[in-house]
């Protein structure tokens, strides 16, 4: 199986995935194959640096290749195929290596999330900087392993999102094509830091409105997970104005539906499903909108239950030590004061939106039929 | 005065330092005219997503704004020169604005360095983790303030990394110009990060030798201060193979003689004129070349002096609570194991040898003076 060249251009590969063949049938596969061969270049570029910056590379490629649902690069592709894309031939094939760009983003941005949280675990494996810590204690090193791992994972943070850059204008785009589509792509960037700025201010601040909430999953969120990744879709094919309208609502929609899955998965998930521990959200004081709706209901009703359900919300926000016993203690409260309830209503009738807005412009098939199965699976899983 | 409007365009500027005026003689204030208009312009943008975030936005603007000596651009800049760059004209003023991305980059390493670090004060004034910390102390919000601080600085360092993309991509160099620049951007930024994480890496697994402290002085500081910058202004002109090579043999030189100044200034340096502390590069335990040629002097000489005076060095290093008396006991065990000497005698040589490079080829005036003059200036000062 041979590799892309170094430069983006593709060697010819004569492999059911590639050539001549259709890749929506293996998209996430297709996906994989370009990342993998993007940071092995990379992991080869890096070794000949240093032997150790090698290695720490090749943490960096298992936390992307081991990683994730590849939901932003597949809304982007059928963004781009709805709006008229062909599957197949050269083209097709760069736009392939352009919406993979957004898992290194997503890596980058994830790298650095879980360092700011501090959060033990991301897809079921130690996270990035615990490898790194857990490597600094085994060898007895010098200073705290904490820092070190913390350290190193900023450190390939940066790299994951310098390199989304590189794979996103290397990936063989028409030079209008790749203007157009990094108008989107800064636009994303700004979005996606400035969401998850809110999100930790918020925190801090203690804002608990539906407001600051909805606008924490408005850019954290929905914008860099379907509305701009459908936008680059379509930017790079250079869709109409009413197309991309409608793909921004509707992605919009679906991806503030996205997120009050994640809330809800991340108090009521399966960690061994979900690949990260119940209750993190709340140990960080997070105020979604799961909590900030539980609290309101608490306010309005003003009867000793609900007083109870609030002061068992309230002593869990921000409560590192939060145990099992009292994360249960706080589900049954969510569910008590109504606001699990709201919120799936919630999720439905943006799904519902969502789909209403895409109905209403023309998207070629099959692209419209997997937009609309993509958002019910973005809204309505487990994981 | 008119800003350049947002597009990367400039608007009429009928101004001394732009117009057809030559921009030689303005060089440090035109490009601070640059990054005052490139960043308000964002906070713009960033504002329009919510306040918080503009006012985020004008901290990381105050700490790029207030900055430091502007190297790199300037070597950048007179790169472009030497290989034959006119200093006036719509190209010129595209090439102004490339070089400044460099200020950025800088910036947003800085940032990341300084939360890795956990280190106070940067340029005079508290680092811009420190700067967010105070502000969620002065508000009682809830959670530490350290996190608070770290996680906003780790997000407004990844800003600062893309908006450096960004200025680059959006300066109004010719496509070709461009691309010739992106290769070496792209080199520049993992070369940055690899020499970073061989620092912290070296520092963790206490790795004294020689060859250790000068791997990270050439990745780290000499790659990105002084040898990619010209390779970057020749690069936008196209320079023959020539020329870039003695750039870069005379850049490199520079920039590692830039870090042995630095790693001098660090324990030797006036506080109130470097802008941070003396002794932090022995409190985080970095090994650089002073240290490491103190401790194979000792081991060489091996006469009780020299015991006495690596044990002080060894009990200083890592050590976060290293008093001032202590510091004072260090400086006099570097002079006294002749590492200060040495240090000084390797910055002369490697001077000598970068301006033997730069003479050894053909490069325009005044740009040839004012690189040998930069050199001189980098390598000797003390601040």
């Amino acid at each position: 199986m041979q590799l892309p060249t170094q430069s983006g251009q593709p060697a010819s590969r004569p492999h059911m995935l590639t050539g001549t063949s259709d890749l929506d049938a293996v998209l996430p596969a297709a996906i994989q194959r370009e990342l993998t061969a993007f940071l092995a270049a990379r992991e080869t570029e890096c070794t000949r640096i240093d032997q150790a910056v090698g290695s720490a590379v090749r943490v960096l490629a298992d936390f992307v290749l081991n990683g994730g649902k590849r939901l932003r690069p597949i809304f982007a592709w059928w963004g781009w195929r709805g709006a008229g894309g062909v599957p197949t031939g050269t083209q097709a094939r760069a736009v392939l290596r352009a919406v993979s760009a957004l898992e290194l983003l997503q890596a980058g941005a994830l790298i650095h999330d879980d360092v700011m949280d501090a959060s033990m675990t991301r897809r079921g494996k130690p996270t990035v900087h615990v490898t790194f810590a857990t490597r600094h204690a085994s060898r007895r090193w010098l200073g705290t392993a904490e820092r070190f791992g913390a350290s190193s994972a900023t450190l390939l943070g940066d790299l994951a999102l310098f390199w989304a850059d590189d794979l996103l204008r290397e990936a063989g785009l028409e030079p209008a094509a790749l203007e157009r589509a990094g108008t989107v792509w800064n636009s994303m960037r700004v979005e996606l830091i400035a969401g998850q700025y809110l999100d930790v201010r918020a925190q801090a601040s203690g804002d608990e409105t539906d407001l600051a909430a909805l606008r924490v999953a408005r850019y954290k969120s929905a914008a860099y997970t379907v509305e701009r990744p459908l936008h680059l879709g379509a930017a790079i094919i250079d869709a109409g104005p009413e197309l991309i309208a409608a793909y921004r609502r509707f992605g919009t929609d679906v991806g503030v539906a996205f997120q009050l899955r994640d809330d809800l998965l991340g108090v009521f998930g399966d960690p061994s499903v979900t690949g990260k521990p119940a209750g993190d959200d709340l140990r960080e004081g997070k105020r979604t909108l799961l909590v900030a709706l539980a609290l309101r209901a608490a306010a309005q009703r003003d009867d000793s239950a609900a007083s109870a359900a609030e002061e068992v919300i309230r002593g869990a926000l921000g409560n590192s030590e939060l145990s099992e016993n009292e994360l249960d203690a706080v589900r049954t409260a969510l569910v008590e004061l109504g606001a699990v309830e709201a919120i799936e209503q919630r999720i439905a009738a943006l799904t519902d939106s969502a789909l209403g807005a895409l109905r209403a412009v023309r998207v070629a098939e099959p692209a419209a039929s997997r937009l609309a199965e993509l958002a019910v699976v973005a809204t309505n899983r487990n994981r």
